[in-house]
């Protein structure tokens, strides 16, 4: 027999595209969903809450014929019972698939429309990269079983709603709405959709949706040479194009660029594209009726306007799109000057629950990038990335441990974040450090001498730093940063200092 | 070529053992968490928040030399990449192992000691039964580096300020005290542990710890049973006892008998049963120094007490071991009076780190179950399991949505939940039956006659329902649940019938 190897030490590590929040991290991701969450209450959304795991066939969209069902998700088998196979289990990898299978599976006991928000961890098994996980946080709001473009409405004033409330300002944030009727009359117009034969022309219309798709990207030629003849890439590759003649290629170019000054004037433009198209004239009726909804709801076009610019999901939506976009600008890593952009996005998708029942429901939601808002917010400097520290209670005499814990509980009984120091006291500087190292604002200090007197030693390490930085200035020489006080006085002396450093 | 299969509908089911959360279901948990986070924190304990996958050699436990490391976990392998296998990846199943893995990773970076709270799902691979998911909530705060036992005091208060934070009142709970370091100063005393020879009697140490571990299912008797020959259990079947001689099976019973009526006299109880041994002695010590800690921080006995009859946990811990109970009584599923029995546990575990650095690292904690202390909240009658239903704008004229826009955009404003009937309009009575089932506390009711004046209906759902229950009686005579105001009295006239209702 082979002896018996020894084991060796695990490596303590997150797996590869998996990270660790810390502190505040978690905390203000934790408030902002918080927020989030109360306005979607507000607007009479009802919280769900699904499982991380669902079976790979709720999921769909990847198939359980081939060996392992893992095209982009986490999936695994479960072991096999009396002889039947056990199901496959996967990770959800949004919250859109999740809340298709919960109204399929519950419709009979929900409320129709169903108002649902949910939030928390979605899971891709993807190349992770610099700043992309597989592992990040979803926020969505949708509605279901509404056909009325009166819910898309509601979405977008409730996206304006929820950035306010989580501390962007009116002005800096625009909420762009398109709908994909208007870009099929367009297409109807183009000669690339006919309503009497819905399959023709589909790899044309494959080709038209990519290509407006990477507007972004490509820029307007860019586009323009894919809805043509076709586009060298800077590599030399070429991509095919649509073929479209040029007059038709202007009638998909003209819709991208027919945003004008007012809502009333943009939506003038897009009847004039669209002329004969009944799918059109109801497109830019719907986006009609949401500006008109807008305006008597008090949303004005500084905070929820139509762009037919906004193509992105053009090709998943089948209504109303909207994309919420911060306007300030912010510089990038390299220093380079450049606008924030999008921090959420949703529309109109007709066929929620079909693959499940076999029936149409209507459904509407958006979908807020909380990462990426909580980034926002720190490029703007309205959130610190430092927590508040403790309060630190030093151990000057172990034996006293009893009164260090009195003022300590003292403390937090007034609601003041505070802890004692439980490292080993021996070294005073080491509290010192550790308190630093906490971010502390305060430390209380009290050995022999203080116990006698009745008296304590309250630092205020905030305004001790920043004397230690800056010591030959004057203005602070009248300003000591440490203050013997009774040991009565605890609450009061730290609650001052830390008042004076907010 | 065989001809393609046409694919079945897929099952819209949540996988076996998982459950969907609905409504205040999810508000409601999310709370209490808010509340614990907020008690932790104002302890100085920092959040911290890992990924649901770690991988399975992190974890540990769980031998990836088995074809599938799946034993009571959900494992599954990644793809091979060049050659090389894929590592194992599984969801977590507790706080705790991740909480080794994110320390020994970042130790270099953290404070010593480090204070960490954490709160989120985790998943267990085990038979689901009545109640018991495959994915729950842990809710923990540990201090990792603190040998002091002033941090397990204060992990207790913090644990009796939590409880009273969400909702459980002084009087209605006991965090209940033992340690670990009596129970071997006692099998010590009854000659089953041998400070100069540790590895002696492992396995009659074994059967004691099972045991005793079992007293509250066994009771005393079972347990003594077990101390000694054995026992026979009621289907006939015979386990092995640990074969104490009655006299070292008292001192063992004696020890779970300890609780006297003062902590001062439990702790002169312990010191008779432990005499002549030094970690028993230091067990006691320990104890001792807990309830002076706790009664300097101003928490009697009535809230943290010394109780060597706690000992769930006793095999794991190596120190300080605590319990929160409910000691109000319930009535369980068959109508039975109960005490509510356990909400959180914790102790003191010494070797946290030392399967990664080789170290042994210090550390205490403990682990609150959000669901129990939901359901006793229930129970008690201090939380209803039903939200807040919206007040519901009806739609009596399709025409006029920007003017029901406008209305429910005002209530939003004012604070008020609030939402338009988006489904189809024409059945009035539907309108009616959806706000029933949203348990909306007030409708709006607008048509064209009520444009015309300028006025509006506003309907009291609440006491409409209380009306309609009690018909006969004389006093509703007066109240009427319905009433017509101005338009611009709207917010004000739905705030007091809210108002009225709380």
């Amino acid at each position: 027999m082979a002896k018996p190897k020894k084991t060796p030490r695990p490596k303590a590590e997150t797996p590869k595209g998996f990270r660790d929040y810390f502190g505040a991290e978690v905390t203000q991701r934790a408030e902002m969903l918080h927020k989030i969450a109360q306005v979607y209450h507000r607007y009479g959304f009802d919280a769900l809450e699904s499982s991380g795991v669902e079976t790979v066939q709720a999921l769909g969209k990847f198939l359980p014929d081939v060996d392992r069902p893992n095209e982009g998700v986490f999936a695994w088998q479960e072991d096999a019972e009396a002889d039947k196979p056990g199901d496959w289990l996967a990770l959800r990898y949004d919250l859109t698939a999740p809340l298709a299978r919960v109204y399929a599976q519950h419709r009979n006991d929900l409320p129709t429309p169903y108002r649902r928000y949910a939030m928390g961890p979605v899971w891709r098994n993807e190349k992770p990269g610099p700043g992309r996980f597989r592992q990040f946080y979803q926020c969505d709001a949708d509605t279901v079983g509404a056909p009325s473009v009166a819910a898309d409405a509601e979405i977008c004033a409730m996206l304006a709603d929820c950035l306010e409330e989580v501390g962007i300002d009116r002005g800096d944030y625009i909420v762009r709405v398109n709908n994909r009727k208007v870009l099929n009359g367009v297409m109807e117009v183009a000669g690339v959709l006919d309503p009497a034969n819905p399959d023709n022309f589909a790899h044309e219309r494959g080709i038209v949706l990519r290509a407006i798709d990477k507007l972004d990207r490509l820029g307007l030629d860019g586009v323009r040479a894919l809805l043509g003849a076709g586009r060298k890439d800077d590599s030399g590759d070429f991509t095919d194009g649509a073929g479209l003649t040029d007059t038709q290629a202007d009638v998909v170019m003209g819709f991208m660029q027919a945003k004008r000054d007012t809502g009333a004037e943009t939506v003038a433009r897009l009847r004039e594209l669209v002329a004969g198209s009944e799918t059109g004239a109801q497109g830019v009726d719907e986006l009609e009726t949401i500006a008109d909804l807008m305006a008597a709801g008090g949303y004005s076009s500084d905070r929820v306007e139509i762009d037919p610019s906004v193509v992105r999901g053009l090709g998943y939506y089948t209504g109303p799109v909207f994309e919420a976009e911060l306007t300030f600008e912010i510089k990038d890593d390299k220093g380079r000057v450049r606008n924030f952009g999008s921090v959420a996005g949703g529309g109109r998708y007709d066929d929620l629950v079909k693959r499940f029942t076999g029936q149409e429901v209507p459904a509407t939601g958006v979908s807020i990038g909380v990462d990426r808002l909580l980034a926002a917010l720190q490029a703007k400097g309205r959130m610190s990335a430092q927590a508040e520290g403790p309060v630190v209670v030093t151990v000057m005499d172990k034996a006293r441990m009893a009164d260090y814990q009195a003022m300590v509980a003292e403390l937090r009984q007034a609601g003041i974040r505070a802890e004692v120091y439980l490292g080993n006291p021996k070294n005073f500087g080491n509290q010192l450090k550790y308190a630093d190292r906490r971010a502390s604002p305060v430390a209380v200090i009290a050995g022999g001498d203080e116990f006698d007197k009745g008296m304590i030693q309250i630092k205020d390490l905030i305004l001790g730093a920043k004397i230690a930085e800056s010591a030959t200035l004057e203005e602070w020489k009248d300003r000591p940063s440490q203050y013997e006080v009774a040991r009565g006085d605890l609450v009061a002396k730290v609650r001052e200092i830390l008042e004076l450093n907010r």
